[in-house]
């Protein structure tokens, strides 16, 4: 008599298990641009040790693995994202070196460490910055490269991206806006340019790595700008929600500045609805991959629901 | 009866009018600048002001006008080598901006003009800084590329030349050189990267716009490698025999900071011998361009010369 065949497990779908992805993810990128920079004896020894300080300072590796899932998201791999995924992580690491100078941010703590500066001394830090900001358009030169998405159009991704009018804008305007109560458009706009436009640039330049089609870049700079937008407002809630030890780097900075953030403007209640809101507007947008999209949705989802 | 002919001027080579070449190289130049550069009023004003601020502040564009008379005498033309010409200028004026900061070489003056952070602040003098080191890259992408030369090799020559190997470890090794007695050779070393690097890069990226040879290339190497390196032999010398007033900045700054310097180390007499003599095998490069290299040879012989 045949047996009775097994009850089919109901459809649903598995628990993606982020953990073991961003673990996997960081360990690839890590193994990458340890290969991508100068070891730390090649001359001159401290701009090397610098560079290599803040950038294996324990860094969550969030951007590199945005970048990586886009591309799996579009069928690529991570081996041709992977140049793109180091290149926006030497991006992120040098703008954070500057940003906590004493000219800028003044921060003496980072990721629960000494600032570069404190370590290296201020004119170093400001060289290790530019040396990673360099090495980054070294990078992206030996990255895969297609017809459909030539080494320009990616030099000019990351150029604009880091550039004048999106990242060294939020900067400037930051700087220029502490002790000022700006308005709700203005803050955005700060937000927008300080973390939405590399976050985005990640997941768009995981996509060409892939030869994404017109549409699904689309897609990805709708995920992108919608997380980096929610991640910015997380981040301006867990400032004053979290304790310094928790965070790494000095917790009520913002405050301390008198800088306007979402909770300062909205209060938490509301700046928390608006992340949700945002990630719900960035879910919208993987549609578009029809199931290909899990690790970016658990992505965002976690940074969402971080609390550091 | 027919008229004699003319009696016909003597084989002599016509006196390259160098003066005109570079005020109009520096006209066109600036013009493109003024192009690819976001405007003063493009928000944030303030960044795009301190960027012009420092580009636009009487540089001499001597970068510019070797990538210019490289690309030439390779054949090519000015507006194919224009984006490679600005390209180089931005970063020689980032690295200046740096380079002056309080915690380098903590210089008030430049061309005769306050430097970036004392106008704008140490804040906003890193970024902008920063900004033109993007923005390099960012008009190397928009530039002439051929099959021979594409994007990647462009770029890839711009951040070798300015990256942690070449200007940055460059200025590390000036930072960490200070108030020691250095050897001729640590010195060299130094200058090479400071300098020479940089200046390499421009007629190397001037003769890639021109598709040149591979014979030619290598010959604006050698160019570009001794004309930077007396160049810089010709700085130190300046520094201490010229004032403030003449140079548009301090003077006798490296004897101040205690700087090891070819006029420190081998006198004056000597140092002036050994720019000659580099002078000298940089002509001896442009054998190879039968002719057409005039501009670079007259700008060769004007950097050994000039007083300023």
């Amino acid at each position: 008599m045949p047996q009775p065949a097994k009850p089919r497990a109901p459809k649903t779908r598995t628990a993606f298990d982020l953990e073991s992805y961003v673990a996997r993810s960081c360990r690839e990128v890590d193994r990458a641009l340890g290969r991508f920079l100068p070891s730390e004896r090649t001359k001159p020894a401290t701009i090397h040790k610098a560079m290599r300080y803040s950038l294996f300072a324990g860094g969550k590796r969030m951007r590199p693995a945005l970048c990586l899932a886009a591309a799996e998201a579009c069928g690529g791999s991570w081996e041709d994202a992977m140049a793109m995924a180091c290149a926006v992580e030497c991006i992120h690491t040098y703008s954070l070196i500057h940003d906590d100078l004493p000219a800028m941010d003044n921060d003496d703590f980072r990721r629960g460490k000494p600032t570069n500066h404190k370590v290296f001394g201020e004119g170093v830090a400001v060289l290790a910055g530019d040396a990673l900001l360099t090495q980054a358009f070294e990078i992206v030169a030996q990255g895969r490269t297609s017809r459909r998405y030539p080494a320009e159009t990616l030099v000019m991704e990351v150029a604009r991206a880091s550039g004048s009018l999106q990242l060294i804008a939020g900067q400037v305007a930051d700087l220029e806006g502490e002790g000022k109560k700006l308005p709700l458009a203005e803050l955005r706009y700060i937000h927008e340019r300080k973390t939405s436009a590399l976050l985005c640039c990640s997941v768009r330049l995981g996509g060409m790595s892939a030869q994404c089609s017109p549409a699904q870049l689309e897609a990805l700079t709708q995920f992108g700008y919608n997380v980096g937008l929610a991640f910015q407002i997380i981040d301006d809630i867990l400032d004053v929600t979290q304790t310094s030890e928790t965070l790494g780097k000095t917790a009520g900075k913002d405050t301390a500045a008198q800088k306007a953030t979402y909770p300062s403007l909205l209060g938490l209640e509301k700046s928390r609805k608006e992340a949700t809101r945002l990630t719900d507007l960035a879910f919208k947008a993987l549609g578009q991959f029809k199931g290909k999209a899990t690790a970016l949705e658990a992505l965002a989802s976690y940074l969402l629901k971080r609390d550091r």
